[in-house]
C-alpha cells in the first residue's frame, strides 16, 4: 500500500477507456502546497495552460484530478472550458474552491472529454477516496505496461518524511519541461514558494534527461506537492532537496524501462565536454538516433553509429580525440578503433541494461541521461494506436 | 543506356563484397571541370576530408572512383594515406596525376579499405571502362533496392547538352551537405569556379530537403562534373541551372522513395511561415518524428503528432493559426479540428504518395521536403546490418 499523511486518492472506471481504470482524483482536505512544470510544446494542451494559471494566482491546492484516455489537447478554448466546467461540477460532492482544482488528461490527442460520462462517475471517484494511491495511480496510464511508483522515507530532525512519486508515459517522451505526467507528493511542511524553487532542479536531474522518441508531448507536466503534515523543511534543505531529485530521477527511470517497445535501458554519458549544454545535446543526438537504437535492439555494437550520430550536431567535438565505452569495454580511443574481444562484447550486448560512454577529452563538463532501443514493438504499437 | 561526351564509366566486383558489384571507376580523359559538397559530420571519412583538399587545389579532375562495402570511415590517418594509396597505384595502369582523383566510400564504418583486394581488381575496372554509366550506378549502391539514375537533355544556342546524374543512398538519410553519394555528370562547358557557385543552390533545392532517418553520414558528398564537350555555359545561366536542379531533386526523390524500408514517399509543405528557417526546422521536426512516421506506416492520419511535433521545438508558431490539410482534405482550420469525412481520408492514406500542407499563416516564407514513413522492414534493415 502506497500512502502519504494529509492525502486522498481515488481510481476509477468512468467509461472514456472501454474497460481500464480512467480516471483519478487526489484530495488535499487541508490544501497542499504545490509546484508544477509543463509542457514547453506550442501545443500545449488546455490541462497545461489552466494549471500554469493556477500556479500563478493560488498558494494551495485542494484538488488533482486526472483522466487518461483522453489528452483534451488539441481542443482549444472549448477545451479550457471543459476544464472549469468538470472542476466546479465536483464541488458539489466535494466542497473545494474550484479555483483550487487541477485536471489532467492524457491518451488520444484532438477530441473533446466526454464530459457526461466523466460527471456520472463522481459518486463512485469520490466515495472510493482512501490512503492507498495504487488506484490512482493506475487510472493515470496510457500504454504504461507497468505502474510506476517510487516511495521514499528520509529523517529529518528526527521525524520520518515520507516521500511518494508516481508517473505515467511510455511514448512521446523527450519532456522538455517534465514528462507526460508525474506527481511527486508528501507529508512535509514546506511553502508553495520553496517548493518552486527546487522543482527546475528536480526536473533537471530526472525528467530532462530522458528520451523515448525525441517528441515532447501536448501535455507533459511535472508537479509536486505536499500536505504540510510533518516537519517544516527549508528551501534550503540539501538532504530533502536530494531525496526529491532521487524520487524524481527513479520515476524516469521507469519510464524508459516500459518505454514503448523498450527490450533495452541505455544509460549514455557524455564526458569531458567544455559545456554540459553540448553534453546535453550530444546526448539527445545520440539517443534519438534511430540508427543507433535498431543497432541496441539488434544488440549490435554498432560504435560508427554512436560517432556519427554524436558528429552530426554543431560542437566543440574534435573526431581524434575521443574515446568510447560499452561498459566496461573501450572500443575507440582518440578517434581510433581498438581491437576488442568480440565474444565478451557481444555478451555483453545482451544485457537487459547498457552503458554507453563518450569522453570528447576536450572540457570537465558532463552529462547522462536514459533512453530506449527502437524495435518492432515500438513501430507496431505507434503504427496501430487510433 | 546512360552515356555521356568526355566520361568512361566502370563498375566490378572486387571482393569488398561478397558478390555485388562493388568498386566503380570514372575516367575524364581530357579532365572534367568539378564541384563538391561534403558533410558536415565532425567524423568527415577520409574519402570527404580527401576531396575538400582537392577541390582546393585543383581546377580539373581525370579520375572519379567510388567502392561500395566499406566506408574508410573512423579511419584516421590510416585512411587518408590508403586513398593516395589506391590513387597512385591506380596510376600505373591508367596514366593520369594522383592528384587529380578522388576515391568515395560507403558502407560499413570503422574498417580499413581491404587495399590487396582493390589493386588486384584494377586491370579488371579499367579494362571495363566504357561509354555506359548502369555498371558504375550499382556498383555505388549499398542496402539500395534500385539504381538511382536520371537523365535530362536541355538546348541551349541550338545545342543538346546532356546531364545524367546517380546517387545512392536509403538509411542514414538527412544529409548536411549532400546525401551519401551522388554524381551529376554534364557535357556542357563549364568552369569549375562557375559549377562551385551553382553548387550551393542545386544543394539547397534537392539534398537538403531530405531525411530518411535524421542521420547525417560520414560519407555525404554531391559532385558536378563537366566533360567540357558541348556549348560553353555562363555562370548565370538559369536554364542549366535549373536543369542541375531539377536532376538533383530527381535523384534526392528517387533516395527517399528507396529509403529503408519507406513504404510511403511524404512531401510536407510548410507554408506562410515567419522565416524559411523556421519553415525548415518544422519540416524536420515532422519529418523526423518516429510518432508521426510511425502513424503514417500505419496510414493513420495522425493530425495530433504531426501539430504535437511542429509545437515542439522554438519557432514563432501560433497554435490558434495553424491550418493543416492531407492530400486536399483540410482536418485543421486555425487550430481547431473540422469535421471530416473519415471514409475518404482513410482512402487517401493508403496511397503510396502523400502530401502533409502545415500553413503556419504568420509569414510568407515556406519550405517543402521528402521523407518515408517508419516501418517494420526500417527496424529489421536496421537491427541486422553488420
Amino acid at each position: 500500500m502506497y500512502s502519504i499523511d494529509g492525502f486522498q486518492f481515488s481510481g476509477i472506471h468512468s467509461g472514456i477507456k472501454k474497460s481500464k481504470l480512467d480516471l483519478g482524483l487526489v484530495y488535499a482536505k487541508d490544501g497542499a502546497s504545490f509546484a508544477l512544470v509543463t509542457t514547453t510544446n506550442k501545443f500545449a494542451a488546455p490541462g497545461s495552460i489552466n494549471a500554469r494559471a493556477v500556479q500563478t494566482s493560488q498558494d494551495k491546492l485542494e484538488i488533482l484530478m486526472v483522466n487518461s484516455g483522453n489528452a483534451n489537447a488539441l481542443t482549444g478554448k472549448k477545451g479550457l472550458n471543459d476544464i472549469h466546467f468538470l472542476l466546479k461540477n465536483l464541488g458539489s460532492l466535494l466542497k473545494f474552491d474550484a479555483k483550487k482544482g487541477l485536471l489532467f488528461s492524457t491518451g488520444i490527442i484532438g477530441k473533446n472529454l466526454p464530459l457526461e460520462t466523466i460527471t456520472n462517475s463522481y459518486k463512485k471517484l469520490v466515495s472510493g477516496l482512501k490512503n492507498d494511491a495504487a488506484a490512482f495511480s493506475e487510472a493515470i496510464c496510457t500504454t504504461d505496461l507497468v505502474q510506476k511508483v517510487v516511495h521514499k522515507k528520509i529523517i529529518i530532525n528526527n521525524e520520518e518524511i515520507n516521500i511518494l512519486g508516481t508517473a505515467k508515459g511510455s511514448g512521446m517522451i523527450q519532456p522538455n519541461m517534465a514528462t507526460m505526467l508525474a506527481f511527486i507528493f508528501t507529508d512535509a511542511t514546506i511553502s508553495s514558494s520553496s517548493l518552486r524553487k527546487m522543482i527546475k532542479k528536480v526536473t533537471a536531474e530526472s525528467f530532462h534527461r530522458i528520451t523515448v522518441d525525441s517528441d515532447s508531448s501536448t501535455n507533459d507536466t511535472f508537479m509536486i506537492l505536499a500536505s504540510n503534515k510533518k516537519q517544516k523543511i527549508s528551501q534550503t534543505d540539501e538532504k530533502f532537496l536530494e531525496a526529491l531529485c532521487e524520487v524524481a530521477a527513479e520515476l524516469a527511470k521507469k519510464i524508459i524501462e516500459d518505454g514503448e517497445g523498450c527490450t533495452k535501458f541505455v544509460e549514455i554519458q557524455i564526458q569531458k565536454a567544455k559545456s554540459k549544454k553540448e553534453a546535453r545535446d550530444i546526448f539527445y543526438a545520440i539517443a534519438n538516433s534511430p540508427l543507433v537504437k535498431t543497432a541496441i535492439f539488434g544488440e549490435n555494437p554498432n560504435f560508427g553509429r554512436i560517432l556519427c550520430s554524436a558528429g552530426k550536431i554543431k560542437s566543440s567535438l574534435v573526431a581524434d580525440k575521443v574515446d568510447l565505452y560499452f561498459g566496461s569495454y573501450q572500443l575507440v580511443k582518440g578517434g581510433t578503433i581498438l581491437a576488442y574481444e568480440k565474444n565478451l562484447l557481444d555478451k555483453y550486448m545482451k544485457n537487459k541494461k547498457l552503458l554507453i560512454t563518450l569522453d570528447l577529452n576536450i572540457g570537465s563538463s558532463s552529462f547522462s541521461g536514459w533512453t530506449t532501443d527502437l524495435s518492432y514493438d515500438y513501430v507496431k504499437i505507434n503504427a496501430e494506436y487510433n
